[in-house]
């Protein structure tokens, strides 16, 4: 076991009770406050600016990694070195070590969570996106084609993914306007331009990786984890009516690139490790390079609320990421398996992650059943699909033996078009 | 005018004739010698440092600009900023400055195109290609579907375009080894996996941007060449029996994403500013986002040359960049239209540039109509797809008024799979 999972570990610090950042976690994020912009850790609702204690020598990092507004620098040192960065962290904080609680120099290196602005923690490279939920894949088949003949005749065989737009990648709570784009809602009539009227979210995850090999190289199903820095959760909005005109044939851009929106706290893969669980017996055999071995499925509970302007919220899916059809690790051996190079800070997403049952949908596309299912809100509203001034709020942890590992949230609220 | 434009414009450094680098060009690349990597320019065989000149106050910029493994710095200066940068270049080495040629401080400057190892030139952030050939789009429509319906119904509204990976772009003379994967060769079939049996090349052009608006802001088409820094040469690799089984529903990825070559030398937009000619009529109208005014369309010759092991070069294609449908104006306003941002340094790829006529095909699928009409090489062999040690060349320049502008070549060899 990795020595900060122990699960009998309890922190000085104080933690709230269902709190996503018990000292089991010890996710990495960047925040800023008025002391500057720094990467910090968080236990509670307590966040450490890893600069500070570095700066004093209380963990045994070059302080220059921290001082920066990305985790990229640290994250380049690889896995050992953030895996030695939490064990310190993690030794610090426990309960047992009275004397850093005493400590006026581990004191000066705190500060509540409302006295940061978190930002994008990582710069990221390039980003992926994944279609790897058997359930979302087939009831988008469904939807557009035939529940016969629902999942397509490669997607048994490959992880499928496509690349996405890193520029337009935002840190949870930052709100966006609704897109205007093309799009075409009389199948036989002419496209015609104005706002999104389908804007949806995707529930997703994603993780973020450290410098890959070389290019023309590629990273094994057993290497993968070594290449995984973390998770965060995702929200891929996406503007179904846009999508609709313009994804034939070189799939999603305009519909998916004004905006996606990650958590800001990244869970290291280490601190998940607890939590893996078996996935899913893959039929037909799957290629040599996608075979793994043991459980690289993660179980982390997820949900998905709207909460219209002065309302309460109503949760409209819960779902897990154990649904996912490939895991992380198939997914990287696809991804390299061609050459390709991945670097420090690239973005990985899952695919919206859809459980098999109705209510475990992560897309208003399948929860509204293209729209002919409304889902009745809290305040007797209806929705189909995100209306203006909504915010989509998505969470995530994994929990066991007492413990809770989680993301924190992705809160985000949809503007009217400009 | 831009003054360093002026055809009339000799330089005291010798251009060899059918030089693609006279004084009017000044290209910027970045480039590695003994005394280290700088962003430099070229006249003739001639390199630049432009780091040197300015340490020297040779040209009155900050030298960390130029102090640097990429051309984003610069680049983050903006369009004024580098073209007076351009115009300080022509006048330290026009003809008339005999001062400048008896100057030890701007001699020291110079160094052989022999003497350099040119690098990538930009950071890229994100790299979009788009797909705005017609005749390209016309002969991919009647290979994979029908010439009647070969065209499908977006095209002629949308500068259709996708997201491509940045990690995997390299500069001319690195050689990549044929890519592997999963292919479905037989239709009835089940899919196999191997080395790439039919990998090929297209002939595109590139830009690359300046820092863009924020997000939820667009570029109109008349702002569009204020956010464009310059163009290269694209060699956008692509397998295509990997890219026929993975395609749908979400486009290429692993097709495409093991490597794209790019020259080294970006001609500014400014130096290309004299071939600008006019575009096709474009019928249906376009949306009034996507109109344009005046002449946006510019005339680049463009070859393209396979040369195998131990042989002379053929010369398969003959295309211009004239004959794209769409312009780059038109692209940076549909993909920032839906408030997508775009940064310094994004890699923007034109899709294969397709001629009217046989001989003027960009892409070995079409120039063999899908292997059906091998190629004859000088050395009696033939080509339908690249084979290993074929070295692919492109090449590009525009002429006008005596006045050469070229890009140089992006000349990569493809070695054996792993």
């Amino acid at each position: 076991m990795i020595e900060a999972n122990n699960p009998d570990l309890r922190s000085w610090i104080e933690v709230p009770q269902n709190s996503d950042f018990p000292i089991q976690n010890i996710p990495f994020g960047v925040a800023k406050s008025k002391k500057g912009t720094a990467v910090v850790t968080r236990i509670g609702n307590t966040v450490i600016n890893l600069h500070q204690l570095a700066l004093k020598n209380l963990i045994s990092f070059d302080s220059k990694v921290f001082d920066s507004a990305s985790l990229n620098a640290m994250m380049l040192l690889g896995k050992q070195a953030t895996r030695e960065i939490r064990n310190q962290v993690s030794m610090l904080f426990r309960e047992s070590n009275q004397n850093a609680k005493s400590n006026p120099e581990v004191l000066e290196s705190l500060l509540s969570i409302n006295e940061v602005e978190m930002q994008l923690p990582i710069q990221i490279g390039d980003y992926t996106d994944f279609y790897s939920s058997e359930q979302h894949a087939y009831n988008v088949g469904c939807l557009f084609r035939d529940p016969k003949n629902a999942l397509l005749p490669n997607w048994k065989y490959i992880p499928v993914g496509y690349h996405g737009r890193s520029s337009s990648i935002l840190p949870s709570g930052v709100p966006i306007h609704r897109p205007k784009g093309q799009k075409k809602p009389n199948p036989d009539g002419l496209p015609i331009f104005g706002n999104c009227s389908l804007l949806d979210f995707e529930l997703e995850t994603a993780f973020f990786t450290y410098q890959g090999k070389p290019i023309g190289e590629s990273i094994t199903t057993d290497e993968a984890d070594d290449y995984i820095f973390g998770m965060a959760l995702l929200n891929d909005w996406s503007a179904r009516d846009i999508q609709a005109w313009e994804y034939v044939p070189l799939g999603p851009f305009l519909a998916k690139n004004f905006a996606s929106h990650i958590s800001c706290w990244i869970v290291t893969l280490d601190a998940l490790e607890p939590f893996r669980v078996s996935g899913p017996i893959q039929d037909p055999k799957v290629f040599p390079y996608l075979e793994y071995k043991g459980d690289k499925h993660i179980d982390i509970n997820l949900e998905v609320a709207i909460k219209p302007e002065n309302s309460t919220e109503t949760v409209v899916c819960k779902s897990n990421y154990k649904h996912m059809y490939w895991n992380m690790n198939q997914q990287l051996a696809h991804h390299t398996i061609n050459g390709c190079n991945i670097r420090v800070g690239d973005c990985m997403g899952s695919g919206t992650i859809s459980g098999p049952n109705e209510g475990e949908y992560g897309s208003m596309l399948e929860i509204s059943w293209k729209g002919t299912k409304p889902v009745k809100m809290n305040d007797g509203s209806e929705r189909k699909f995100i209306e203006d001034n909504d915010t989509v709020i998505i969470r995530g942890y994994a929990q066991k033996n007492g413990v809770r590992i989680g993301f924190g949230e992705v809160y985000n609220k949809i503007l009217p078009a400009k």
